[in-house]
């Protein structure tokens, strides 16, 4: 994964930023309610799923975020809230106010998220009783926060970075169910830097279409997804195009380490295709690849099946494809050229597979199109996880 | 599966149409080159795969079959002949031309597949003497071509139904890489009623776009896909509507059959689509569901989650869909009304879940457009085959 050196060793949050998560009872023993606080308002913008069915903390919080300001993100892990009709978004609010009281503000400045199980009812009294006093556990590890909103995520996400005076930190849950479109799964971003709620809400859309957007574990759109970002402005002003820099960066960081996350996965597979006519081909022929069970089927086995490439692109059938210009590699090692698979060395291709980021390489040589996606490999541990995932 | 009495209790050929298998050498041990044979010139009408990669046999298919003439369909399994360049396309013309030599007929009126392993040559001298002699194999039963054919399906298919005086068979294989698209793996329909090329074209189509077209198994749709149908007219003249019926009906069981056996499939599963604002609509919400890993996985362990229903319909950004007037049923069992979650019991959806075929029903309540696909659930087995599909 690179820029590595861009983030800090040990994640830290921006100057105002704190959190805490506790078991409030929706899971056995588990944390599974999280609190992330700034001390002053802080402008804010977020970005939702475009599935039809909208789980309630998505209908309220397009409604919340409408407002520029946030204090806090109160999320619950285990349950999603989702397919839960009127009395689901009504319980959305309780949880809202509920967070607003603890932390004696309005409940128009608290975004909530929920993660879990779609169509069970939200367990509204636990999460009441139980964020009261959570302010005294606030604290300045993210990491904290992080494994309040994990659900089938193997470890913890978060990463922060410094932009000038500022600090900009990402926290993240997801790990199946994870083809995000406008945003990812559940994916809150804080920063000291100033800026107004306009101007992130534009810096946050530029920053996801290249990296939450181009994410696929699994084709599955979540009905939750949420990213937000909120800027307290502690740190004051900072330059915006050094700010979006690092922005993309880190989301592009938390991609890959959703991706390599992902249920059952042993591999990262990053898809790069260029060359083609526009960049929307470019997108298309790279989620093609980077959801075709056969290719992740291939990497997880690293197996030398070279043609499944090849099948991948040719299945868009609305981009423009030319067989005898197409070439491919893997992991820099060119398997494919004018449309024709070459004589390679199969020791070399499954030695190159077996690495644990694996780079699918395609010039379709039509165009100057380009675009990257983000993936994993299939197997047998997503059908043990997805095969019980509501019982266990 | 519907209408198994319209079906023989064991599948025989028309009038005229024989075939014969045998291990030229591709494979260690098992049949792996197949004859079908007319005994006369047969009209025929074929539809190949849309991807942009196509096979060297579906390049010489497409020239072969606008004469609307064949007398027989040589295949090969175990290598596929695609992405082979010049010298696959000059492969499965001497394959044609072998072919023909046997039968004592001309090289355009033979129909090559192939099917197997994309980018490996095609060892064609061994089949060029393997074909030799194998008229005087030629058999009355289609189960021998229906084995000869097979790659990863665990057992034969073939089928056949009787209308007016004339007989219909199916013979297909087809098992993993299968969303067709225009056609499927390999399908051959053999007849021995009369209809003239053009209009053998036309009932193909109508009769792939409900049955083939609508099969995922997992969303890779192959590069070899061909259905080709072959009329000797020995029956002579058949009422259209009649024989269009039966070919329907052949079609959709035919693909009831491939979807079961798709790879590491232990369910087979069939999606209904109602109230949709457009057949096309319908369409794409049927592929959605059958074709979401999440939703295979859920029936893959009965598990009652069916919240991943209403996602799957959910992430079909572009379609109408209205949370308040969307149902759900599983095998006739209601668990979604108006967009919600019912409180129904888990263990009659899980029992349901058990069964063999699973028909999962969704209504969208936004207009009069239907459609049903099918597919079949997701497991290790499909894991397992396809991590070294190349190296076994």
């Amino acid at each position: 994964m690179s820029d590595t050196s861009l983030f800090h060793a040990t994640p830290v949050f921006p100057r105002g930023f704190r959190c805490a998560s506790r078991n409030v009872g929706l899971k056995p023993t588990a944390r599974d309610l999280t609190l992330f606080v700034s001390d002053v308002d802080a402008s804010a913008a977020a970005v939702f799923t475009r599935n039809h069915f909208p789980g309630a903390p998505i209908i309220l919080g397009r409604e919340t975020i409408k407002g520029g300001v946030l204090r806090a993100v109160i999320a619950n892990s285990k349950v999603s809230n989702v397919a839960t009709g009127e009395r689901g978004v009504e319980n959305a609010r309780r949880m809202a106010r509920a967070a607003a009281a603890e932390l004696g503000t309005s409940a128009d400045r608290i975004l909530v998220s929920s993660t879990g199980v779609i169509g069970v009812p939200l367990p509204i009294e636990k999460i009441e009783a139980g964020v009261v006093g959570m302010t005294a556990d606030l604290l300045g590890d993210p990491m904290v926060g992080a494994e309040g909103i994990m659900t089938t995520d193997s470890h913890p996400k978060a990463l922060s970075a410094s932009v000038g005076d500022a600090t900009i930190t990402w926290v993240a849950k997801g790990s199946g169910m994870i083809e995000p479109n406008m945003a990812t799964m559940l994916s809150y971003i804080f920063t000291d830097a100033a800026f107004d709620a306009p101007t992130l809400d534009r810096l946050l859309r530029a920053a996801v279409a290249p990296s939450f957007n181009m994410l696929s574990v699994d084709t599955d759109t979540s009905t939750s997804d949420t990213c937000a970002i909120l800027a307290n402005g502690l740190a004051g002003a900072v330059d915006e195009a050094a700010f979006l820099a690092v922005l993309i960066a880190g989301c592009t960081r938390m991609t890959q380490i959703l991706a390599r996350d992902g249920e059952g996965a042993e591999h990262l597979i990053r898809v790069e295709v260029v060359g083609a006519l526009t960049a929307q081909e470019g997108h298309v022929v790279a989620k093609s690849i980077v959801n075709s069970p056969l290719v992740k089927t291939m990497v997880h086995g690293a197996d030398p099946n070279v043609g499944r490439l090849l099948m991948a692109v040719g299945k868009c059938f609305e981009c423009t494809i030319q067989p005898s210009t197409t070439d491919a590699w893997i992991n820099g090692y060119q398997v494919v050229a004018n449309g024709e698979r070459l004589s390679f060395d199969d020791e070399i291709v499954r030695t190159t597979l077996s690495q644990e980021v694996v780079v699918l390489r395609v010039a379709l040589g039509v165009g100057t199109g380009e675009a990257t996606a983000y993936g994993c490999d299939f197997t047998k541990g997503y059908i043990e996880e997805n095969a019980a995932y509501y019982s266990s």
